[in-house]
């Protein structure tokens, strides 16, 4: 099954492919007239579409079938996380998350992080390909980089965490977190938050916790959080 | 702390770092004779030297302490996986497991197997930076390509697992693993393992799995299946 992202789509009719699509679909994987594919706006929608006109830049599809499906999980990942030095492994994280399913990702600017150029656009990218590949409807929702304080103060998740790394035996996010709840993890970078950083989150109703006994990278960390947080809902 | 690798570390006595360690050390990290750092061997030793000659291409050391950590892990985690046909998420892979916590990998051949040349130096030496970086003194075994079928008859883990994609309710990896076990789970190829594979791992003890919900990588999977073991035996 062949899935295409296209941000508007009509429930029927003749429609276009954007001009990347177009290109990917006639020149890459040389599709031909007659051809079926599908489309998803990454908000629920699943389209079936027939080949029309297989113009690489303009590629003209007949959508044959429409449909919407709810996004019903029934818990809420949002994931934040400081931004790596280097950019290849925060795209590797939003394509993992993605492909694992999560709800929505931010960049927060803590004051170890030593990333001054942030591509957003580059990143959602990145989520598009891997929604296609991974065959689904729901695109989450990615945020610009934001200040640390400013992010911490507007959450209203149920359950909001921050893996901080001490010698204190703190416990691990799968004992801590409920299922079922809207969670917000926070990731530091690879210097950790700072002690400040730390206990204004504290103070705004963040719980610390352990990913576990090892020493992960930021990227890992948080698909390591991810993860856990699925198969605490499984 | 800074944790470099030699394959023989003497408990004491003036020693010299590989030649790509001291490159590393005197050129890359620029430290100068005095200076303290950390050796492993990837088999429990630790040991603690001081720079006493900074030779780039043969950096002389003087062992000051060495300590021996058993591997008292109460679980077992081999992970055996199909080689992805882009080597860089292989690489990726064992990262990752390796900074999670993993005991064994192995590659399998399997019928949909894209990947015909298989670089096992290079995945050995992805391992061990992986292993320096995130501080750790056991690195897992790593094997070579293996044919599949070899492979599964010659398994004697207590609980075998093969992840495969269909659509009946297969239980998870989570459910059906038991805590303190010596695991061996199976990730199949982008184009998963053939019916006949299945078939040939279930006679020999291998309990069918899903990870989860979502359609995943090859490497995301492994991924996941070491995470979740981790979890399981928190």
């Amino acid at each position: 099954m062949l899935l295409f992202f296209k941000e508007n789509i009509s429930p029927k009719g003749i429609s276009y492919l954007d001009e990347d699509e177009s290109k990917h679909c006639i020149k890459v994987l040389r599709l031909v007239k007659g051809d079926f594919l599908y489309l998803t706006n990454g908000k629920g929608a699943l389209a079936k579409a027939q080949i029309s006109q297989p113009n690489p830049k303009k590629c003209e599809i007949e959508i044959v079938d429409y449909q919407f499906t709810e996004n019903n999980k029934s818990f809420y990942t949002h994931l934040a996380t400081a931004p790596t030095k280097n950019a290849e492994r925060i795209e590797w994280l939003v394509e993992k998350c993605v492909e694992m399913g999560i709800d929505e990702i931010s960049f927060v600017m803590t004051k170890h992080t030593e990333r001054s150029h942030f591509n957003t656009e580059r990143i959602e990218k990145k989520a598009i390909t891997a929604l296609k590949q991974s065959l689904q409807t729901w695109l989450p929702k990615i945020n610009p980089p934001m200040d640390f304080t400013k992010f911490i103060e507007q959450r209203t998740e149920s359950q909001k965490f921050i893996a901080y790394v001490d010698n204190e035996n703190t416990q691990t996010l799968f004992k801590a977190a409920k299922a079922n709840q809207h969670y917000c993890i926070l990731i530091g970078p690879e210097g950790d938050f700072s002690k400040e950083e730390l206990q204004t989150a504290l103070e705004n109703g963040f719980q610390k916790v352990s990913l576990g006994q090892n020493r992960l990278r930021t990227e890992t960390a948080g698909l390591v959080a991810c993860c856990t947080l699925n198969m605490l809902n499984e």
